[in-house]
């Protein structure tokens, strides 16, 4: 008999609530501050940037490396940094691999980040 | 004859509308990739926890040694870390520093992050 399908809350966060109103375990701190020092950098901050605004979500990798006067070989490897991070994710289809953000994971950030006068003006 | 009081509007970001809708200079980038650098860090991220969840939005140095096995020169090179990239301010008042956050800093770190799918639902 198989198993009934299960829904997972993909847009729950492993962690975060904010900062401001929750307390920070040090394993949950320990983690985050790996997402930073993958953000900590600004090369990977403008690639993330180029592949959260494409258009239909996705970015060419061809695409990626125009802007930037470094070889592919160092673009992949802050692209790596990124998908490490669980920031981005990548598909190869044919010749190139196509990257979109982890919608989840910017969205935690994001709650990360807000203030309570915010969120109950 | 004295110039018309000039009302700041702090709430204004210096940069960053949502990496998802906007494009991201090469020296903001730069600047963001330092505030990120200062986040990542498990200890400096608990010490903001600790200040951003304070009760009246203060918290003292010297509460902020307590959970730490950590002497209190290297908490306070943690605390400059975090001044320096804008994300806390302090205020000595006698013997002690107390430390808050600096709203706008948090609320621009969240806005980077959203998402406009979230945005305008």
């Amino acid at each position: 008999m198989s198993k009934p399908m299960e829904l997972e809350d993909v847009t729950a966060p492993v962690c975060c609530a904010p900062l401001s109103t929750s307390d920070l375990g040090e394993a949950e701190a320990v983690e985050l501050a790996g997402v930073f020092k993958a953000l900590a950098d600004p090369i990977r901050l403008r690639l993330l940037n180029m592949i959260a605004s494409a258009e239909d979500g996705e970015a060419c990798v061809c695409d990626l490396t125009v802007p930037f006067d470094l070889t592919a070989p160092t673009i992949s490897h802050h692209l790596k940094v990124l998908r490490q991070a669980g920031l981005i994710d990548g598909e190869r289809r044919g010749t190139w691999v196509y990257y979109r953000v982890i919608p989840e994971r910017l969205t935690r950030l994001s709650g990360l980040f807000a203030l309570p006068a915010l969120a109950t003006a």
